[in-house]
């Protein structure tokens, strides 16, 4: 299978000028391109492959952490610190509980206008609102155009709050939780399963009592977990195939430990690379949306369906929820019936 | 279309003694069956539609309200009302964030026991975990068994936040949000849209300061929505076809306001059947449990097809998860088309 035979010339006016801006680095036209992304203008799936066309496979590092554990001056300072090694840097921060996007809440202002002077770094605030295809679809395909752009590492900043950003992070190339003091609590709270998919750990506020004791308590949890996975494997100790998460103290109000959390980062993608798990993680994120995309369009054609079946859903006390969604999926079953014969 | 063909005596031993148990009021089965669904036993389905050939059509009322409301209490005194109604009360209690589910926590445990001298009541608490067609669908699976069970009302307590919360309590026929004195945070707070899907709210905790200025609050919003909603529809002012939202003052730990609520609910309840929007509320909980099916059911199709076609999704910078996902979803485009172009 080839890939598009889409090109920048076969896009709507709109979106020409605009993905024409994105490849040629204009800072405004990708702002204004994500906001046809996140509103699901029509035509911008067909911007984004063809920005896909374009997009080198920029590194991606996912950093999430509770409201209050210092995430987002850890991600200026990460900035600052990527910045001075030459890197050119896109953020994207996920923030699903506010109802703005686009960089319209004031802290974001805040955040943006600070950058304001350095055309080399690219803030976009995204919220729950809007994206038809939902907020890890929209998530994604910002990271295309923020890759075909040109930058060299894009951050991803989520709140950790919940699945869908789970997901998101998830699918990032090097994952980092932002714990903070007396995370005990948090280990305890890790409900949405989110220290499991730590590549490293940051404790920040380090200056504050008790962030050795949270060290070593996610160090121990560190530990337990790679001998249960070991033992599960049958694979011998310190395997050099295995990545062992790192944990580094940082205050990032201070800048300090900021230089060893690049480094963490560094060293994790030099692993993912030399052991081949990059490509795993990729094909991971590519499936991952892949799969985001297919149920969408199974959603609208089940709306088709739905619609043109109307007449088996007014409510009929003989018949059951189960047995009407049975008769519905009927033409999906038929299809993939013969489509795997087919196959 | 008729209903399912399926009979007690057609689903497999474990069921078939569970469902008898059930349609013959036994508690002990009921409870049993409850797990089965919340686990996805194999058959579970088969016997929710056997269930809902029994079930009447129970009346449901959705109380929400956020942590520290006093929903829980609110709702213990409810039942204690309804059951000096001479009515026998189902408590669905849904928690996403706990990680137990069937009276495990122990709050839920104490407020089993406390019941247990009754047996015209049955509290149930259902977790995040498990939920095979999502913690939406098992809640209404659990609605149509304790209606086959023969409760006169079915009480869906849940703590409001997310979207699929919203959802559950929003498919009840009475919907009841628990406001606290200064809910003007809440009303601002309003980010899952709770507030505009209650019928009736309770400011608990009356007895605190601003407990009046809370509900005149409330009062205010409902008009602004009132007036909003009528210029939209061209309506006359007080069109008796419109439920006005009422607010009602309780002291939940004290039971005062209780006997007021239950007015207020059995009002609401009189106006839909008298209105003809019962029928409307029960048809939109049909198709939201009929969509929620369906979608489940696309969903494992999705995962064959994915199964099917691995050789697309390893990760080919020349192509797109757009495109990919494009060229897997056209059986599926087919099918309907021949789908809606037969009917």
């Amino acid at each position: 299978m080839s890939g598009t035979d889409l090109a920048v010339q076969d896009l709507n006016g709109d979106l020409h000028s605009l993905v024409e801006g994105v490849l040629d680095g204009n800072q405004l036209s990708l702002s204004r391109l994500i906001s046809r992304i996140e509103n699901g203008a029509p035509g911008y799936q067909d911007a984004v492959k063809v920005l896909h066309e374009h997009a080198t496979g920029t590194r991606t590092i996912g950093i999430t952490g509770q409201p209050g554990s210092g995430k987002s001056t850890l991600v200026d300072k990460l900035v600052d610190k990527l910045r001075e090694q030459g890197l050119t840097v896109g953020v994207i921060a996920v923030d699903p509980s506010s109802p703005y996007s686009g960089g319209s809440v004031l802290g974001d202002r805040v955040r943006q206008t600070s950058r304001n002077e350095d055309p080399n770094v690219f803030f976009r605030s995204m919220s729950a609102r809007g994206h038809v295809g939902g907020l890890a679809a929209a998530t994604f395909d910002v990271v295309h155009a923020m890759d075909a752009f040109g930058k060299d590492v894009i951050l991803i900043e989520t709140v950790g709050a919940g699945q869908n950003e789970v997901e998101i992070v998830r699918a990032a190339d090097t994952v980092c939780v932002v714990a903070i003091p007396g995370a005990g609590d948090d280990v305890q709270a890790n409900k949405a399963g989110i220290l499991e998919i730590a590549d490293v750990f940051a404790v920040n506020k380090a200056d504050l009592d008790g962030a050795t004791a949270t060290a070593q308590e996610l160090q121990q949890m560190i530990r337990i977990g790679q001998d249960l996975e070991r033992s599960d494997a049958g694979d011998p100790a310190d395997d050099p195939d295995t990545w062992v998460p790192r944990v580094e103290l940082t205050v990032a109000t201070k800048g300090e430990g900021v230089d060893d959390l690049v480094d963490a980062f560094d060293d994790h993608y030099a692993f993912l690379e030399e052991s081949g798990e990059l490509a795993e993680t990729r094909a991971r994120r590519f499936e991952q949306e892949v799969r985001t995309h297919l149920g969408n369009e199974l959603d609208h054609l089940a709306d088709d369906v739905v619609e043109a079946r109307r007449d088996l859903l007014t409510e009929d006390s003989s018949v059951d929820p189960y047995t009407t969604s049975e008769e519905l999926v009927v033409p999906f079953r038929r299809a993939v019936e013969e489509y795997l014969r087919d196959d």
